[in-house]
């Protein structure tokens, strides 16, 4: 039997390496034959370049970068056997490199996303992959886009200090590299880049903006809108408008960020002639699991004619319709009444479902039918 | 394929026939041509008489009696299609007919016990099975005794009013119907009548009794064992003493709950054959599982080549051992964060887990192995 373990994270609890290796030893314990492969997954969020990297057998490396409000920090990201380079933004222009009180959307800037970008294509990764989930930033991707060579000028022909006060687009300084670039985008924020839904309005405030900010925010990134002249797409507003930019000025790509994940490690080849996808994460929720990494991948599962498990912290809503989507689902807990219990225990809990699920598999019934 | 469903009451939630149904239809909404046979099981506690009867196809009879305090009651008990008579001596005893602030096990008396058993033996149920859980006494089983036409007389040869005043033990008006009885308590309690673990010191303050009163009552009782003159035994401290008493006065045999109204249910002989055992409970224990009565009933399935899948709300301290005892175990929970959520899902988790069962059982992996 060959059984692929391909979980997301148990957000707030573990990852998605640490899970497999639970999920793994548990099969083996009781069926030591199986044949398991083990991929964490992630979907473009916290956590994808290490578990792109983990599955791929790539390696880490780190590049110091200007930080969200121009400090220096170390951007770590992976490279992989194929010569694929896989990078978060976060790493350089993340909300966790902001300490709370010094967030400012008007000032963070994506240029470190860039200089980083830039040193990749330089080195000679020409595909790349990019995770954009946890920026600091609100700035359309100009920071990245000016690392790059963009000139973005004001009225009288000098850089721009805000958004809104960009007159006009210069990319006649662009680095030459970014021709070739295959750039991939893995987002499964569809937000448009301006309006009620944008990012200004929607993640703004959690990057520290006023309302008085969001309107300018806002302003500004259709102004940049206007002068860019890209048709808008669904994620454009994901990483404080970065989806736009990446795909304005840099040719990017936005795509599912669970298809491109699995595809990046290698998942839909791995399911091929594989009996068994188990895959879990924290939290499910039946009603809107369409388009969610473990939904996704029970569909790569089902097309190459593998059942798929769900192993679930909690399922939650309704439960018949998880059927609809995966051929068996369970919670891990052990009927725990606290979320803290859950939490604790959740490691031995997870290995005691499979070596359940195992037994029923293995350890058939009395006969045969 | 042949599957047994016995599980005992979900406590504080769902009682035994309603859990056999819910697990009945999963069953059958995944796979129609099962056949399923449903026991709802009891361990001699509250709601045996429930179980047994539905189990059996028997029938409910009512019968006013003296109630713990001297006010009737009707005690409701059931007759099985083999003639076999099913009691609780909670229909007529229990503390659960007696207000909070009027308990008083000075006073409570089991003299209702005893007319209804005398009532069961006089309408020619010689066979006999009584649950003997949730009582409001500490009386040995005197008024139980009583009933029968036994006399506990005190100095003066007048009726004792009190266990401590009793001088001598007066058998020569018992009713006759007693010498064929087979009378056979079910009682997972292993209480010795007196001492720190006896009957007045360990049950008496649930009852009312104050350290007083614990004195005098278990001083009662060990006067009353010394004038019967009966070998102790494990049980006798059960009900307050009825354990001891209907050993002493009636020739009752103390045995094992859950063997006991496995075996009046029949289901020894419905696990001739059958392929699974799905039992189910509350809460389970790992570690204190041996003796209750889902791993009682695991044993007689094990017995018979069937296997066994435990359903617990709860499966609480080290997982583990739980697959020494049975072959699957999972909690029904869906992974809710509060004892609430838990068992306002109860059922609707207890179906979903039961479906993915049958479908690991029956949607087979693409292979065979």
């Amino acid at each position: 039997m060959k059984i692929v373990v391909a979980p997301d994270s148990y957000k707030g609890n573990m990852r998605s390496s640490k899970v497999c290796e639970i999920i793994k030893l548990a099969i083996l314990q009781e069926q030591p034959d199986v044949e398991v492969l083990t991929f964490p997954m992630a979907d473009g969020g916290e956590g994808t370049v290490d578990a792109v990297v983990e599955a791929t057998g790539g390696r880490f490396q780190s590049l110091e970068v200007c930080g969200p409000l121009g400090e220096p920090v170390a951007a770590r990201h992976g490279l992989l056997p194929d010569g694929t380079a896989i990078m978060e933004m976060a790493s350089a222009s993340g909300i966790e490199l902001v300490p709370a009180e010094q967030l400012n959307p008007m000032k963070a800037t994506t240029y470190g996303t860039g200089e980083l970008l830039k040193h990749l294509l330089e080195e000679g990764h020409s595909s790349i992959v990019m995770g954009i989930g946890g920026s600091a930033t609100v700035d359309g991707g100009v920071g990245m886009a000016r690392a790059l060579g963009y000139r973005f000028l004001d009225d009288s022909g000098s850089e721009a200090t805000a958004l809104a006060d960009i007159a006009s687009i210069d990319g006649s300084g662009v680095f030459q590299g970014l021709g070739n670039a295959h750039i991939r985008v893995a987002c499964d924020v569809t937000n448009p880049l301006t309006g009620p839904n944008g990012a200004a309005a929607v993640f703004g405030p959690q990057k520290g903006a006023t309302p008085e900010m969001i309107e300018q925010l806002d302003a500004g990134l259709a102004n940049l809108w206007k002068l860019a002249d890209v048709e808008g797409a669904p994620g454009d507003g994901a990483a404080g408008g970065l989806g736009y930019g990446l795909r304005a000025f840099c040719g990017a790509e936005i795509v599912s960020g669970a298809n491109l994940i699995a595809e990046t490690v290698g998942l839909p080849a791995a399911l091929e002639g594989a009996d068994l996808l188990i895959t879990g994460e924290g939290r499910t929720d039946g009603q809107t699991a369409s388009g969610k990494l473990c939904s996704v991948l029970a569909g790569l599962a089902r097309d190459r004619g593998a059942k798929t498990l769900l192993l679930s912290g909690a399922l939650q809503g309704e439960l018949n319709p998880f059927l609809d989507v995966f051929d068996y689902a369970f919670s891990i807990s052990a009927g725990h009444t606290s979320l803290e219990a859950c939490i604790a225990h959740a490691p031995e809990d997870l290995a005691f479902v499979v070596k359940n699920v195992m037994r029923i598999l293995y350890k058939q019934l009395g006969r045969t039918y």
